[in-house]
C-alpha cells in the first residue's frame, strides 16, 4: 500500500521572451499561473556568438534541478538570424494553431529550446512584412476571445495588426521609435534638444495634429528647427514635440491604411509608451484601450497548449 | 602730360559662398568675371569660436594686398546663430532688391565683410520654414530672366522653391539628404548595408516608385530590412533602394504641396546628386534640368550690385 506523496512542484513549463535588449523567464504551473520569474539583459545584442547555450542554462538549469524536466518555450529575437538559431515565418492569415508546425528546436545543455515562429505578411504586390514576438503577445491578449480589432504595438519598430476571428490578418510596421532615436541622438533636430526627455503635454499634442496633419513628414520633421529658431519651440519641449510628430505621421499613415476602427483598438507594450499612443490616438479621434500586462507569457502558455508541449 | 596706366587689376569684389563644411571664394572683376578662386574645408563646424576672423583674413589678406581695397559679400550658414554673425531673414515673397537692407555686417581685421540674409517664408497658419545661401544661388540662376519656375535644391536639406517673376514665392524643406545619413550610419537598416556607395539604378527605380507610391514613409522605411530578409534586396543594392525610396516620397510631398509642373523645374546642387534627382522625378513624369555651376557666385553678384558694393 503505497503513500500519496504530492508533487513537489506543479510546474509545467519555462516561458522565455528573449528579445534585442532582454530576456524574462517564467516558470509556470499546470494552470498556467506564473510560480517564479527572472530578468536579465542578456538580449541577443549582448550575447556574443555561441553564448546562447550558457545563458539559457543560467535560467534553466536551477529550474530543472529543482523540478525536474521540464518543456522550454521562447518567443521573439531570439529566433531571428541574429538568434540562437532562425525560425521560420508563418504566413498571414495566422491562427495560434498555425505555429507548432513551424516552432524551431535549439539544442541546449539541458534537452531542448524551442522557439515560436514569426509572422509574415506578403502581399506579392507590395514587399513583404514580418513581426518576431509581437505574435506570441497577440495571441496571448485574445485568449480564447477570439473577438476582431486592431492591435497596436507601439516600440522601437511598431506594428499595427488587424485580427478577425482569433486570426492575424495582416499587418505593418512603423520604425516610429527608432526614428526618434536616431534623429534625437545623430541628427541637427538632436542638438537644439534639452537633455532630459521631461513629457510636455502641449508640444506632444502640437506635434500629433502636425503628424495627423499631412503625408509630408521629410518636410514636417523640418519644424522641429524652424519653430526653434523663431523661438516658438523650447529646447526643453522639442523632444515631445518631434515625437508626437512621429505618432501622428504613423497613425494618419496607418488609419489610411487600415480604417479607422476594426472595433477595439487595443495596445500591448511598455507602460509609459502605451499612455502616450492612448494621448495620440485620442486626438486622432481614436479610443484604445491597454492590453494585460502579462499578454506575453499568456500567449506563451498558449502556444505550448496548442504544440502539446504540456503533460496533461 | 601723363602717361595712361593700365590699373593694376580689375577687381572689384570678394564673394564668397561660407557653409557648414566649406568655404568657397572668388575674386571678381568689374565685370563680374571670375578672376581668381580659392576653396578651404574652414566651414563653420570646423570653425572655432571667434576664430571667423583669421579665415577670413587667410582668404582677403592676399587680395588686399594685391588690389587695394575691395567689397566682401558672403552667403550661407556663415550668416547663422552658429556663424560670424547672425543676418536677418527676408520674407517671401522676397526679390533681390530686399536683401541689401537686411545685410549684416561683420567686422573684419581689414574691413568689413556684409553677409546676405536668408529668406523665411511664415504663412502664419503652419510652422515657417527658412533658407540660408539656396536664396543666392536661386538669384544667381534666374539672371535678369526673371522666369516663373519651379527651383529644386537637393542636399542635407533640400529645397523646394516656388519662383515667380523674379520673386522667391514660397518654399519648403525636406530633410532627405541627413534622414538617409543618419539611417545609413546609425539605425537598423545600415546594418545590412554594403559599406560602399555603388549606384544600382534598378532597385533605385524600384525605391522611387515606392515612395512615391504612398504617404506611409514610417512604414515603407522598413521594407529595406523586409526585403533584405526576404532575399529581394541585396546589401550591395539596398542603400540605392533607401535613396530612392526617400528621394521618391519627397518628391510625392512637394508634388502635393507645389503642383505638377510651375513652368520649369530647375534643379541646383552638387553633379551627381542633382544627376540622381533628374532620374526620380522623371520617374515622377517631371523633366527637369540642371542649372549652371556657377549660379552662386552669379547670385553673389546680383546682390552686391542691387546693394550698390561695387563701385561703377
Amino acid at each position: 500500500v503505497g503513500v500519496a506523496v504530492e508533487p513537489m512542484t506543479q510546474a509545467s513549463l519555462m516561458a522565455l521572451d528573449w528579445g534585442t535588449t532582454s530576456l524574462r523567464a517564467w516558470l509556470l504551473d499546470r494552470d498556467g499561473r506564473v510560480v517564479e520569474h527572472r530578468q536579465t539583459d542578456d538580449g541577443i545584442l549582448k550575447v556574443p556568438i555561441g553564448g546562447f547555450p550558457p545563458v539559457f542554462a543560467t535560467i534553466a538549469g536551477p529550474w530543472l534541478a529543482a523540478h525536474g524536466p521540464l518543456p522550454a518555450l521562447a518567443c521573439g529575437m531570439i529566433g531571428s538570424r541574429q538568434g540562437w538559431i532562425e525560425a521560420p515565418y508563418a504566413p498571414c492569415p495566422c491562427t495560434v494553431g498555425d505555429l507548432p508546425s513551424r516552432l524551431a528546436i535549439a539544442n541546449a545543455t539541458f534537452g531542448h529550446l524551442a522557439i515560436v515562429p514569426g509572422v509574415a505578411w506578403d502581399p506579392g504586390q507590395r514587399p513583404p512584412d514580418v513581426m518576431r514576438g509581437e505574435e506570441t503577445q497577440i495571441f496571448g491578449a485574445l485568449g480564447e476571445a477570439q473577438f476582431d480589432g486592431l492591435f497596436v504595438l507601439p516600440g522601437t519598430h511598431s506594428k499595427w495588426v488587424v485580427v478577425e476571428a482569433g486570426r492575424i490578418q495582416r499587418f505593418a510596421t512603423y520604425m516610429t521609435g527608432e526614428i526618434f532615436a536616431v534623429l534625437r541622438q545623430h541628427s541637427i533636430l538632436g542638438r537644439g534638444m534639452a537633455a532630459d526627455d521631461l513629457h510636455d503635454a502641449a508640444a506632444f499634442g502640437d506635434g500629433v495634429r502636425s503628424g495627423l496633419g499631412g503625408s509630408d513628414l521629410l518636410h514636417r520633421l523640418f519644424e522641429v528647427r524652424s519653430l526653434g529658431l523663431f523661438d516658438r519651440l523650447s529646447a526643453k519641449a522639442a523632444p515631445s514635440y518631434l515625437s508626437g510628430l512621429l505618432l501622428g505621421s504613423e497613425i494618419a499613415a496607418a488609419r489610411a491604411g487600415f480604417g479607422d476602427t476594426h472595433g477595439h483598438v487595443t495596445l500591448i507594450g511598455a507602460a509609459g509608451l502605451v499612455q502616450r499612443y492612448v494621448e495620440a490616438l485620442a486626438v486622432a479621434g481614436i479610443a484604445a484601450r491597454p492590453a494585460a500586462a502579462d499578454v506575453t507569457v499568456r500567449g506563451l502558455w498558449r502556444i505550448a497548449l496548442a504544440a502539446g508541449m504540456i503533460a496533461a
